[in-house]
This record gives C-alpha cells, structure tokens and sequence, in this order.
C-alpha cells in the first residue's frame, strides 16, 4: 500500500500552528484575519512549490490543482483553515494538510493519475467571526445568498465579511466555484469531535454521512413576583418548571435511542435577580440522529410536552433543522476499502456535527474521513490527535483517491 | 374613633402619582432624581405649610416635626419616596403619604399630643440608582460606611450617590439623624408586597417583624462538549445537573414548613451556547422564615445536597443572611389595638421583604402596619392599593400613634 510521510505530516501540523497560536497552547485563527492570511500564505506558498495551479473563487475559497493524465474533471480533497476563538490545531486544518500532504506525496512519488486532483480551502467554516457558520459552501450550494453574507458584520461589530474579504487579496473569480462540470469528487479528512472512536479504541471512522437536527427554544411563562412576601404555593415559577421540562426530556429521550443525542445547551431566565420569582425562561433543545424516524419520535416527545407545568405555561418554537445526508456509497465504498487495505481497525459512522461536506454533497459525490479526538474534545486549545492518527488518515486519503481515480 | 380624610389620603397618592409617571401608569422615580427632587419639593412645601419645622440630615433624610406640649423626644413615622425603574405609586410612597395624612389630621383637628410628631423621609431605599438598598437607615444605623456609599456610581455608570446628594440642596447636618436621644419611637406604614391580606380577604397586617434570610450561590461543574458529537452517556451536563437540584430543594424544602419561602430567581450558564454541553451553572437560593430553628433546617438540606449530580460536582457559597428581626412588642401592641379598635380585620405577620423599620428597630421602638396589595405584586406599574385601603391604614397609624403618645 502507497503511504503518505509520517515526518512531512508532523511538520505540517506543527508549522501550521504557529499561525495564531496563543500562549497557553492552541490557536485563534478567525476567518480572515491576520493569522489566517499567514495561513494562507504558507498553503499558497507550499503548492506553488509543488508545481500545482493556484485559483480562488468570488468569495476566497482556494483551490490548488495538479494535472491528471486524462481529461476527466478534478478530484478534490479539502477543509477550512479558520479557527474558532480559543480552538485548536486540529479541527478543519487537518484536513487541509492531510490533502497537502497526500497531494506532495503524489507529486513527489509520481504516483500517475488520470484525475487532475485538488486541494482546496474553504472560507469561514467556522462562522465564529462571521456567521453563520459553513458560509463559503452554503454560498457556492446556494443556501446563503451572496450579498446578504458580504454584508454580515463581524461578531462585536467591524468590517463585514465582504470588506476583510476584499482587504484580504484572495478574491478571484466566481467560476472558479466548485462546481459539477469540472469536479467529480469530494473528500473531507477531519477529527472525529466526540469520544466514540478513542473509547472503542478505532483508528479511524468511515463517515456514512451527517446526522439529522432540530432545533427548539423551549419557552416557559410564569408570574414574577416578591422573593420574600410570596408563599410557595402561590408561585408561577418559569425556572422551576424550566427544570422539570428538562429532566423530562431527559427521561422520555433516553428511551428513544442509544445513538441519539440531545442539548439544552442555552438559557434565558427573566428577569434573572435573585430575590424575583422568575416570570420567562426559554432554554435550546438540539437533538439529532441519523434516522428521520427517531427524529420524528423527538418532535412528538417535544409536542406531548404538558402545556401547563407547575402553573407556567409551556410553549415551543421549531427552528432550523436538518434531514440527515448520506454520503456517496461508491466514495464510502473507497474509504472503507482503502482502510482495510491499510488494516487499520475502523467504525462505519455518522457525523454528529455538521461540516462543508454535507453542502458539497449535493453537487458532488462526497465523503468524510475521521480520525480520533482526545477526550473527544474540539473546539479547545486542548484539541489533540497523535502524529500516527493523523499519519493513518492521510494514508486512507491517498489510497481512497487512487480508488476514485480509478472508478470514476 | 378618630380618623383621617379618604379624601385627602386619596389625593396624596394621586399628587404624588404625577412625580415621574410613565405613559403606561406608574412610575419611575430614582432615589434624587429630577423626579424625585419633585416629590420633595411637594412634601417640603406641604409640611411648612402646616407649621411644621424640616429638616434634613448629612445624607438627605428629611425630617418635619410638629411639637407636643410636653418636653419628650419625638415619634417618627414614615418611609421612603424613591422607586424602581417601572414601579408603582404605593410601595415607599404610601408610607410618606399616609404619615403626612396623618400628621395633616392631628395639626388641623388640633388633637393634643404629649410627644412631637416627626413625618420622615428616607434617601434611597430601593438601591435601584445606587446600590445598596435601604442605603440610607444603613448608613443612620452603621451599617453601611458613608464615605464608601457616597462614592457609589450610579447603576449603569454616570455619577456617585454623593455627587447627587450634594446636587439635590437637601444636604443638611449629620446631628439630624435619627437618634435615641431625640426620637423614641418609629411607625412605617408600607403595602405588604404579597398576596396573604388580599387572599385572606383581610384589611391590615400587624407587622411583628422581618423574617431573617440566608442567600445561597450553588454551583454545578461539569465538562463541555460538542452538542452532536457526544453520546448521551459521556455526558457531564451542568444544566442537567441544576435542574435536579432546583427540584431537589423544592422537594426537601417544602417539607420543611408552609411558612417557609424561597426562591432560585437567578441562574448563569456557561458557556450557554445551543450546540455546547454547559459545564457550568450557577443559581442563586434565597430563602426566608422567621424562625431561626426553620432557616437552619434549611441551611442543612442545602449541606446535606449530593456533592456528585449527573457526573457534575456540587459546591455552594454562602453569601449575606439576615436574623429574624421582632419588632417592639408594645408597638405592634399599639398597632393590634387600634385596628381592634377600628373594627379592621387584621393578621399579625411577618415581613419577607426587608425595610428600612428592620434597621430603625435597632435605635428605637418600631413596628409596621401593612395594607393590601392587589394580586401580590410590587416593584411593577401595576402596583395597586385601593382608596379604601390607604384610608384604613393611616387611620390605624394615627390611632396607634396617639396610644404610644399617650402609653409612652
């Protein structure tokens, strides 16, 4: 079996979190800011040397391509650079530089292709600077509007995404786009997020698509009144029936399924003083799976709900959901062979967090690879996966590609 | 049985209603604002128009005495003026009103009195501009340092409580405090800012005293993760975790005793983001009794709460309590008797909000008379006392205040 350089891997990581990295450990690189620029200017820098052609598109995304020795569309494999504030070295990076790096081993072995292949590099995943997040692929797969995203002003009020966009030198031309005439292929190397590949102690995860979601606020209207001069039985008290709502939830949605999950992550109590009874409190209910009918075994969980708890008055407001996407069984089919080939021990899984793959597959075949998350965690300067997990994903790339190149 | 005018009881309200009134009814009159600056003007010119002599304190209390024919120190009633932002024209006002309506009735009736009479004003009882509440008799009573208030900014930032004062012309001298040389004797008439009068379909509360209270931060900690990606039974949800002890305290509290209120009024979540798992929770517990033996009970259901919630771990800070304060026994005797003698149903009672009389009954003799409020409620615009209702309190005040004259 071809491999990737464990070395060259390592390198990458390590030189790619000197751009924003902070002083505890962990980075800040916020979509176009300074330290994603210099991010940016290593990756241009990098395939530039590797001979590749370097396009972006309208709104910055990156796209550095080495020929194939067919005339076929182009094979591209990719993540995003940009950090959430206090994150990590891992989560999107990875898989940028595990392209790279399949890319350079490609190139520098001579591996012959029939494919052109592509590395490329979102813009603003995150959405932590601007939201929301996945904003590039939700433009270029038409759930954003353009001009209603350049128009976004930064978290904290600033400049809006289109003016960093501009200062930023990387806007090109939208035909660049991803787009279905000349790409085929899309594959997203990226830690895995949660704990479920360390705790079965699997080397990698053979992503089958993205999870299913809804999304609720929970709201729960009492009567405020004197902390002190109000008997308990006369109370309305929105955060005492809040509570019980939540442990319901808990309890009926445990039932439901093992794999599912569920977070009331957010909450509001009004007016929020100490010596008040609390008279509103709405809290998030977000829930997924990848089967629409367990989802669908929540919305009626959420309806059943009693309307009156404790004399608050219940009542909820659906927001954005998802349908659960599955991933190309032919790219799956790569991925998991590849990674028998390699004898790396693996899992059949479906992302719990939602990622450009999921836009990208509605345009091209698509897939996701994971590898293990210390404790699970993302999202932290403590993000951590070890130089073999990220050697081991990279080599399941490279040989899954050379299954596309060869199949499609 | 002597009695004051409904009639001019019921215009002192409505005078005073006009004193920062808002669009939608009530108020808005922070402690020496423009709008309070008015209803001290209006009380000033009332009182000098009745022959009485006013003065004013080194923190702005103010002070109208009406002599008595014997030399003895003096029997003050009285409350406070200031209100929340978007309160109501009974809580602190009534007290005011009804002692002025009261102290109007004795000077043109003529009825002789051993002891002058005093109608009070305190500064800044709410705290709502300048924090702390009941700033004022604190300060009168050592409790609170003068310099370290008159250097508190306003709420929101913008100038000190002292600045203010010097600003509002009724800085007067510190030898006109409330004390126990002058003054032998305190009345404060207030709304009972709950709903047991109201319910129990009863005119007047004989105030015994202001029940003692502790105040409680408990916190839950658990870990933060990724909302999608974290099976159900990894999970140390802070959130969680709270709702079951906020239950828990109802449950073990309630048993406790029916006279026993308290309160979870405020909460905070970290990092309260829809897709986290909070790892972090913190709310506050009030609770209050009269009895010490009942608020020490509940002090060791809160020591006894499981330290291990859901996989979160529990600890709590105490912070400021209060000891049952019991008002002088031969004033609520005063008080009961004159109620009797008018014919009022009554209930003795304690106080669950704290007032300016809990710090006074350090110094002198002091009770409470309390009135019903409609539906419970203060500290809101709808505030409501009937015409009727102010009418019987400040008869009940002019004829316990003529048993202390003459018992005293």
């Amino acid at each position: 079996m071809l491999q990737v350089s464990k070395e060259r891997m390592t390198e990458k990581i390590q030189t790619w979190s000197q751009f924003g990295k902070l002083d505890g450990g962990g980075i800040t690189r916020l979509s176009l800011s300074e330290a994603a620029l210099e991010a940016r200017a290593e990756f241009k820098k990098r395939v530039l040397a590797l001979g590749m052609t370097l396009e972006t598109d309208d709104i910055g995304n990156m796209y550095a391509t080495y020929p194939g020795s067919e005339d076929l569309p182009r094979i591209v494999m990719g993540s995003h650079m940009d950090s959430v504030r206090n994150g990590g070295n891992y989560d999107g990076i990875y898989g940028v530089l595990s392209s790279l790096e399949v890319a350079e081993t490609i190139i520098k072995e001579k591996i012959a292709l029939r494919h052109p292949i592509t590395v490329m590099v979102w813009t603003n995943e995150e959405g932590a600077r601007f939201e929301p997040a996945m904003m590039s692929s939700g433009i270029v797969l038409g759930k954003f509007e353009k001009d209603v995203m350049l128009a976004v002003e930064e978290v904290g009020g600033g400049i809006t995404f289109g003016e960093a966009l501009e200062a930023s030198g990387y806007v090109g031309d939208a035909k660049n786009r991803l787009n279905e005439k000349d790409y085929i292929a899309y594959f997203e190397p990226h830690i895995e997020q949660g704990p479920v590949l360390e705790e079965a102690n699997l080397e990698i995860g053979v992503v089958e698509g993205v999870v299913g979601m809804v999304n609720y606020d929970i709201i729960l209207e009492g009567v405020s009144s004197h902390a002190g001069t109000t008997p308990q039985s006369y109370r309305k008290d929105a955060l005492r029936a809040a509570s019980k709502v939540i442990l319901t939830l808990w309890e009926e949605l445990s039932k439901l399924d093992s794999e599912l999950v569920f977070t009331t992550g957010e909450i509001q109590c009004k007016p929020n003083i100490h010596t008040v009874v609390p008279n509103y409190v709405k809290f998030t209910l977000d829930s997924r799976h990848k089967d629409p009918e367990v989802i669908a075994q929540v919305v009626k969980v959420i309806e059943n709900l009693p309307k009156d708890v404790y004399g608050c008055k219940l009542s909820y407001e659906e927001h954005w959901g998802r349908k659960t996407i599955r991933f190309d069984d032919e790219m799956i089919g790569f991925v998991e062979g590849a990674t028998k080939e390699l004898g790396y021990s693996y899992k059949p899984m479906y992302s719990g967090a939602g990622h450009d793959a999921q836009y990208v597959s509605e345009l091209l075949k698509a897939v996701m690879i994971f590898i293990p998350s210390k404790d699970g965690l993302s999202h932290t300067v403590v993000e951590y996966s070890s130089p073999e997990e990220t050697y081991n994903g990279a080599n399941v790339l490279l040989n899954a590609l050379i299954h596309a190149d060869q199949e499609l």
